[in-house]
């Protein structure tokens, strides 16, 4: 599985602190801590810690980039701030991200292509997530299809099917697993399907048991791409045996150690 | 899920001592805490705590009877076993079990049928515990067949496509997931899928975290019953929880405690 670290995120009370004060060492020391924890890219949010986001964000990119190579997710909704940002990455940035309309794919993409970046598209239409796994799959459908057309590869852009609060949306869990299901057979190789974890377990008791189970679960169904948490170590436990029991790694006594050496 | 406690086994030392000892109150004990815990049905194995197998099964049946009404899965891989104590269980068997071969079939559904007892049938020929996922379900198929020829209705067979340990079998887990999402296809409603659980980690460290990872997958890919230990607190956090994601049960902030009152 491909991780990128959810932790520098404003919404997170120490972050958001570090953000409005300038404290790059608090910032570097999560970073690093994420990258030692398995994380192979680092998702960047500033959340409600500023309004000038353009700038809060770019501090944010050179504050990390001073400290590790690891491909760097612009997480913002905004057009401007990709616009403005995007360009400025020191090496490889993700961005975080567009959704599945033809017009703002095209733009979305033409963005990832000139910066050579990667793109996380989400199976959102102008009507908002599917209540369903068939439109869900439709939407990847237009997502793969536009990423051909465009010219972005296979390997710089992930399907994200959108998954939502167990406790608001009951069929959601279970909907997004049938749509990854199906969005892998779209290609051989399948495109990379990406999920923002947590969202699941948001507003949730249990939020921990009910984010590793779905880690689990969605890695059975097909995500090969994940936003999670690295530092959680029982999910990542989760996820390690997972890939074990997947047959993509090999059973040895120390499996988890040696799953965790490759981040050391 | 429906749970089958695997906790009454001479492989225990424990259990091994009640058995030799006819200590009824301990074996007693094991019965209850674990339909407390939420086990539909009792396996009963006296492993190798006697030579006189029928009779140690049937002291376990008749003292287990004693506290609770739940079907009894007789555990042993020999006829003369099943043959002699499948009639004496008061309350309904489970007879556990028999190999996918047209004649074994046969006689074991006839004595399933004539005593309204369960049947749990392996996807196992005379060659052995099938190297993939193909000849499972083709196993798997053949028993659905026998059981329509012999009159064994559905809810009285369980197809078992059988998990070996990973750390021996590193491609057997995830055969047996791929099996389990064809063997679901055989007919609508599914045939019931079971697994016995924890041999997925015989021989292994981490046995719990593998067991309870495995559950979630199995249970994702099809699998509706299982024989495991429902004293392991987490494994059956992971079971309930898979079970919410699943939609099989609806979100409350109390999910789990809501789960256990089925079983209290």
């Amino acid at each position: 599985m491909y991780i990128i670290g959810e932790r520098i995120n404003g919404m997170f009370k120490e972050v958001r602190r570090a953000i409005v004060e300038k404290d790059k060492q608090a910032i570097q020391n999560v970073a690093l801590a994420q990258v030692k924890a398995n994380a192979q890219a680092l998702d960047l949010n500033v959340g409600p810690a500023s309004d000038k986001p353009i700038e809060a964000m770019m501090w944010l990119v050179n504050t990390v980039r001073e400290v590790t190579d690891v491909p760097l997710s612009i997480d913002s909704p905004k057009w401007e701030v990709q616009k403005e940002v995007v360009p400025n990455v020191p090496g490889r940035a993700i961005i975080n991200s567009c959704k599945a309309d033809e017009a703002e794919l095209e733009r979305y993409m033409g963005l990832a292509i000139e910066n050579n970046a990667s793109l996380i598209a989400l199976t959102i239409d102008e009507k908002g997530v599917p209540a369903d796994a068939e439109k869900r799959v439709e939407l990847g459908a237009l997502i793969a299809t536009k990423a051909m057309e465009c010219g972005l590869p296979m390997d710089s852009y992930f399907i994200d099917p959108i998954i939502i609060p167990v406790n608001a949306a009951p069929a959601a869990p279970a909907n997004v697993l049938n749509a990854l299901q199906q969005l892998r057979l779209l290609s051989s190789p399948p495109p990379q399907l990406l999920l923002g974890l947590s969202n699941v377990s948001q507003g949730c008791n249990e939020r921990r048991l009910i984010n590793r189970t779905y880690l689990v679960m969605a890695l059975t169904a097909g995500m090969d791409s994940v936003i999670l948490d690295p530092l959680d170590t029982e999910l990542m436990n989760a996820g390690i045996t997972t890939e074990l029991l997947l047959q993509r790694t090999i059973y040895c006594d120390s499996f988890l150690e040696a799953y965790r050496m490759r981040g050391a």
